[in-house]
């Protein structure tokens, strides 16, 4: 098949009542994406184009977010499936030869099932669709299958007798359709008692009238059904959550508990990394060799160099060298650079900051908008003042500095290389490299000295 | 059927060894509250009046814990299960028709099984019992079944031959007897070897008497099974915290892992609001809409307003306002309320104190016992110093106020709106409102720059 | 038997390349001991002596560890598992009668595993081997099975026919060996294509032979198979972190949720202490009873007393007595002995430091390299400044002394009994017992009083 004479038409224009919430049902969040973000991604990486998402029910917020991704139009009254895909398929090219069908809240399908039924298809069939076998199928459309294992009809709910209702395999809802087929008789699904249209039926009228209809069963159901409530998005966040840590682990990066660990599709991790439990990493995180991460970390788009250890901290939007170790109980706010061989905690904070090689923050501190030297070392207790409640001021920490407990260093302000400032410091003027100063505010040691001598 | 004639007594007598514990086998907690609180609640909501405990080993401290609430009968010395409802009985009134025996150890048995087994006693039958299909049915007496699905035995282990054994439809050992029949028949329960009287015995007596035994198959095994140790124990809290989860998910809340989220029984969310992993909202606590908690978050018996987050900190027995954010690593102890928009963390810790609309606490610092205006900036290392060695002294700081720094305020003390006190400043006296403080101890800094100069 | 009879060889040649690691396959980590150590213990808790280790791939890192420990024999080429388990042979003594075959890389295999092995071999036949029915069976010889459940074909994958691959019965790779047949025989095994040997092919060949081959079937298959990659371990290690919880949960501790606990299998817990969620517990920790652990909390190699809680907190190498409150978010680092009654937390940090009864560090402040004596008050931001950038030095303060918010102990230092601090104060020199020093730095009170006077 030429993928360009393939296209999709997904469907995001049901309402979701049963999500019971205000942000419509296709935009809810899955692993960091939406709903409707993941089945686009995947019949894009399946090489389907065009792709047109019909939308309805809170018609705008779905539109703005597809704004210049995708094509959308809008079906308005919604008056069901069947009725949303001749919408739709007015917005697909005329040189189209097959149409995918699918659902804007069935995140889960694999690209290899939209592939699949597009091969079904083309082998000579008008219809191919998608049943999946369940543990409750109440609601769906059975699939009835004749000795040769056929289809021999799809009944609705409602028209189902007890045997047919005990059926488990049912219709699940994605399909790929013959375009010209399709073109002929979309408007040929009938009204129900509320007058919609449903795609369903059009289906089981196309297996009445003798059409050849392929069905592909899907391997993994789980995968293949629409989610209806935050229950099952709950289940899908899982399913995803499980595939992403088993395909690290099946690289090389060991995950002591992929229940407890969560980890965004988009993050990197090197084999021989180790990421132990209570651990979340989000977006372009990328973790080198032989890194711990966790337990009880979060890490979100930040880099993490080889060998180091994040122990029950905070790392946001920042980058880490090798060897350092942070934590339990830091928090690396966003902006900062920490060098090598660096260690930062516990209760330490650190902001726009950047912090050269070897340098330490081990007790509970405060470091924002500051440029910090190699070999540092900050005592427990000190602050750089970089607010003076109008502005943020920066505060620059020379190579081997110490700057000791409790000093409070009022930005804009430079301590020296291989500088002292003493236990309570209030460092207001700069520090001359190599310099001691000490006291409230602070000045050099032998002038204190000298004046309380006096 | 009129609940007034129902009444239940509840099986409270047994050691439970298994339970290897100093601590009375139906006080061990579930989810918050004890096992025979459960199984009381659920019998009270579906209308069974009166409730009788009958108490045996560690009477006392069962009775202590009920007293008040239910009226209790002491078994002694334990004979057995029939023996206990032989002494409960007395304390039901002459009027009730139906007597519920249900097991304290049983906190999962839901209410709807409770009126089932009433409406199916009540439909012409002496007995209604509770079977249950398990894996394992060792100990359990076996249910035997006719053609009809009439049960026409109940076997108990130690009479069971190898067939009977294999049968997995267990007495699970929750009934509803006729009263008048259960009155006149109690004491038939022959003794066992070691002198006891099992209900199990009576009611495979009235089978064996060609009695009307219902019996109703618990549709989810798991509830209807008492207690045994602490490994059922566990498996009991995930059931109850699975279903409290998807209550709130069916009502609209995000809960992104319900696996690692603990939410109690008694807290109310709203729709929308987002629940991230491995966070505890306990007791009163209500979370308003759009509010993100967690991950990493506890939250007990406190308010959380629409849209705020409480992300990797503890919030205990306080109010907070909307659109606030607190964490990473904060800590609002008991008494707190916290106005909206404020910034909370990290390192914060706040007790007893009242924060205005948009105030500022970014840093490791302690509020306690303070009154706090709005949009106050409190900065880094700032303290209060409430506790003098022998009492509490309060802080008062106004709107606008700017606390430098590594600032102590000596309480009792009053920090005007609009004032501000230098980076180490130690405040042991008030200060006016506008005015600035520097020193320690602080003095107005045209004070301190006067004698500085001379 | 008598244990002086059998020997072990252990497997621990093969390469693991879908581990993907640097490190070499049995030396991974699972549940805190390696998966060769697992093997390794429970072989010899099941009297099984002596041992010896074919080492192959990665042979230096895996004899480096094994060193004093077992005898190692060194495979080299790696020609396939008939010929290691040759090599292997020539270290087992003489006067040895069984010979148990192990995998390295089989951890979980249970010690009644061996030992029922051993005995079915005993029982008349010249080869006793472990089965499991396994979900799939892909790779694994098939264990065909005639009228009577005898062995009657090992088949491996290569030679299979559909039929025979649809048996879920396979041969898990763990044997015991009649010695003098195994000698015998060992050579036997054909070369693969690849010019290696198996053992597999040398039991079929057993069988073909008309040998009498035992299968003990593993009542749990899961315990049974090797582990080929880190999606196994990480299913390994849930395996043996359930059977831990559950050990404890049986003895009477409470564990809320086990899926959510980590407790290496060294900790000892008394019961009726509890286990709240997000918990982590290493190495020779103990708890005593009625002790909190967690939620959210860490203890390594630590010892808790009796009614103690840890509430998300990291405790490490030290000591706390009964009645402690620890947390939330404090740090007790190596070296600490905290007395009882005492309370700790939030944000506070200890490190190498003896605390007596009674005494409160209540908020963010640092003690390290301090012997802090009874009843005493940490003030919020006090800091003992134990580093000059050279060395370490102690703090001492003596019973009831009150350390002022914001002090700063310059070490070494002394403050008496009873002694006390004014916030702020830099406490340079000793502080008698009974006096109050203020100021930076700090001097007696009466002293500040009059200069400030002056």
């Amino acid at each position: 098949m030429s993928v360009t004479t393939v296209a999709a038409i997904v469907l995001a224009a049901g309402q979701g009542t049963r999500m019971r919430s205000r942000v419509p049902k296709v935009l809810h969040q899955l692993a960091g994406r939406t709903m409707i973000d993941h089945v686009l991604d995947t019949l894009a990486a399946a090489g389907v184009e065009p792709l047109v998402v019909v939308t309805g029910h809170a018609a705008e917020a779905v539109e703005v977010r597809l704004a210049g991704r995708v094509e959308t139009a809008r079906q308005e009254p919604q008056r069901g499936t069947a009725d949303a895909v001749r919408i739709g398929l007015a917005r697909v090219p005329a040189s189209t030869r097959q149409v995918i069908v699918a659902m804007g809240d069935a995140p889960l399908v694999p690209g290899e099932i939209f592939t699949g039924l597009i091969a079904e298809q083309a082998d000579g069939r008008e219809i191919a669709l998608l049943s999946a076998r369940v543990t409750d199928p109440t609601g769906y459309g059975r699939i009835l299958r004749g000795a040769a294992g056929e289809v021999t009809a799809i009944v609705e709910e409602r028209d189902a007798d007890a045997a047919t209702r005990a059926i488990d395999e049912v219709n699940a809802g994605t399909y790929c359709f013959d375009a010209a087929w399709l073109r002929e008789n979309v408007e040929r699904a009938p009204a129900s008692a509320s007058g919609e249209h449903y795609l369903t039926d059009l289906v089981a009228l196309a297996v009445t009238d003798g059409r050849r209809v392929a069905v592909l069963r899907a391997p993994r159901p789980e995968l293949a059904m629409g989610i209806n409530d935050r229950v099952g998005l709950a289940a899908a966040e899982r399913v995803l959550r499980t595939e992403i840590a088993e395909r690290h682990m099946r690289a090389g990066v060991s995950i002591v508990d992929p229940a407890s660990t969560f980890i965004d599709a988009t993050v990197q991790i090197e084999a021989d990394a180790r990421i132990e439990p209570f651990t979340i990493l989000h977006g372009t995180t990328t973790v080198a060799a032989d890194a711990v991460i966790g337990p009880h970390a979060q890490v979100s788009d930040s880099t993490i160099g080889a060998r180091t250890s994040v122990w029950a901290s905070v790392v946001e939007s920042s980058s880490v060298a090798e060897d350092v170790q942070i934590g339990p109980y830091s928090h690396v706010r966003p902006g900062c650079q920490i060098g090598p061989r660096c260690r930062i905690g516990n209760f330490a904070e650190l902001k726009k900051t950047s912090v050269g090689a070897g340098t330490q923050q081990h007790h509970f501190s405060y470091l924002g908008d500051a440029e910090v030297g190699a070999e540092v070392n900050i005592g427990a207790g000190a602050v750089t003042a970089n607010f003076d409640g109008q502005t943020k001021h920066r505060t620059v920490i020379g190579d081997g500095a110490f700057i000791g407990v409790d000093t409070m260093l009022r930005a804009p302000v430079t301590v020296g290389p291989g500088a002292r400032t003493g236990a309570g410091a209030v460092v207001t003027r700069d520090v001359p490299a190599g310099k001691t100063v000490v006291g409230m505010p602070a000045r050099p040691i032998e002038i204190r000295r000298r004046s309380r001598d006096a």
